[in-house]
């Protein structure tokens, strides 16, 4: 494979490193993007490593080869959290930029899935065989609390508002952010939790985030509130959790995401009322998606602009 | 009660006739409307029948009083469908409106829960005790249509809309209906339906919508398409869609209405796969958004403007 060659005349190799990598060449070939590939660290680090100046891919597998691509300078994640980087540490000399913007549209579809199919009692009448006349809680005029106000965050917040639902988030700044009713800043995240009857956690895991819901927290919502976790399972004190539960204070939780993932068929975690465990399948890396992030950020790159989505290391995301 | 007297100076009684006829006083007093009420027609037309001129609540209820009322000119419906007005055909000099703008906040929440509840595999997550990498079905991307184009089925488009689904509708006349990207008239039902992943019906039980909901129809939906009525029973042949459902041409059905309500719980239908039934829930007429529509259509009675949700007995609704 050929290197191209970049505005300024040095060459770029690209090369994706990821478990799809052959869909992946092929929507960069479609976009006349050349590009290297594989699914293996080590076949990457043994073919190309003198080469690749641009890596794609899953940050698992990155991890395992960055340190050894001595020409490498940028880095795109083809997920959002790059906890794997992270722990890595920053390389001298390279960017990296984690998935932002594309997972907005199946994050809405998830997390109101969950909340509006708990509210119409789906679950109830697909296991029911008799007349009931008792109409759905109703979501609109409810009140939704979304930790994080990042793309997925305020694409959540933007669709809560379609229902007519009041929506306030929580970031690290507490800055306001449209379509938010209100942000508050992560040290007052117990003022956040107030009477939400929803909550939302759509939070990378850093050393600020962890067991941000805590019992304190969950003790402040409504009674009989409901929790979604779509970020890291780190966020969550899930032995909280389970206490709130188990007491009525959360009616009914939905767990995307967990602190050991995956877990085994015969874990407690399964057999707790009102819990709803997915497998880390809210959002998931679409490489249709993934390359068109790419190829914007891969523009800029050549124009020696900012790239979307570019990790800060002190911030740990 | 003394009767209120209307901006020309005759008196105008307001009585109402539903089995929630407490809740409407409350609320009728708050807004200052003076009016009597009852839950039964006997009643009302014993004590009542000289003066009541307006006539607010359920229909059926009212059809066993309305021709016993002689000074009777205007009926506001509690319920959009007002079959038993029908049945009992137009009485000179009596307007009939039905509840028109008040179901869609509900019927949104109803429709895309189901949907969506569906697509995030809510019940079968539910249900499992095992980690399932299989990503859900995302609803952006795919084709809806929608049967009916009135104040319901704008609001379901405008949120089909929201979540990226392209969305065709059909009407009587299959005028042009913004937010539908194209509306067909009901006599090309056969091309409406061609190639949609997903059917929601919200017709009126009349002539014209028997049974439109045909294997014809059925026939041309996307392989395993999804249905859902929200409107009358009287809309879908149950023969040809319980044999779509069998046949995986329809994968997954919901229906809140039948042609008898309610069926008993031996009734086969609750074990029918992938039909899932409620109890004509999906919209109830809450007395808050009635009076409030109610309140708006007096006033324009007072004024002698055009009232909302008029019924053509020609049309049936």
């Amino acid at each position: 494979l050929e290197p191209i060659v970049d505005s300024i005349g040095s060459r770029v190799v690209i090369a994706v490193l990821d478990a799809h990598w052959r869909r992946y060449l092929e929507l960069l070939c479609a976009l006349e993007i050349d590009a290297v590939g594989s699914a293996e660290p080590d076949e990457l680090v043994n073919r190309h490593s003198r080469q690749t100046q641009v890596l794609l891919g899953s940050p698992d597998l990155i991890a395992v080869a960055a340190r050894r691509l001595p020409a490498l300078r940028w880095v795109q994640s083809s997920w959002a959290g790059v906890e794997p980087l992270i722990a890595l540490g920053p390389i001298p000399g390279v960017t990296v930029t984690r998935a932002v913007d594309v997972f907005g549209t199946q994050m809405r579809e998830y997390v109101f899935g969950h909340l509006l199919g708990h509210a119409v009692r789906l679950v109830d009448r697909t296991d029911s065989s008799s007349w009931d006349p008792q109409t759905p809680e109703m979501l609109a005029g409810s009140r939704l609390g979304i930790m994080g106000t990042g793309s997925i965050g305020r694409t959540l917040a933007a669709t809560a508002r379609h229902f007519g639902i009041s929506v306030v988030g929580l970031s690290r700044s507490g800055q306001a952010a449209p379509p938010f009713d209100r942000v508050f800043p992560t040290r007052a995240a117990i003022d956040f939790a107030a009477g939400l009857d929803h909550l939302v956690a759509v939070l990378p895991a850093t050393a600020h985030t962890r067991h941000l819901v805590s019992s304190q927290l969950l003790a402040r919502l409504t009674r009989g509130a409901t929790f979604i976790n779509v970020g890291r399972g780190s966020t969550v004190d899930l032995t909280a959790l389970l206490s709130a539960l188990a007491s009525g204070r959360v009616s009914h939780a939905v767990l995307d995401v967990l602190d050991q993932e995956p877990i085994e068929e015969n874990d407690p975690l399964w057999r707790v009322n009102n819990l709803v465990i997915t497998s880390h399948t809210a959002a998931w890396s679409r490489p249709e998606d993934i390359v068109t992030l790419f190829a914007d950020n891969l523009a800029r790159w050549h124009q020696g602009t900012e790239l979307r989505g570019t990790v800060d290391f002190g911030l740990g995301y």
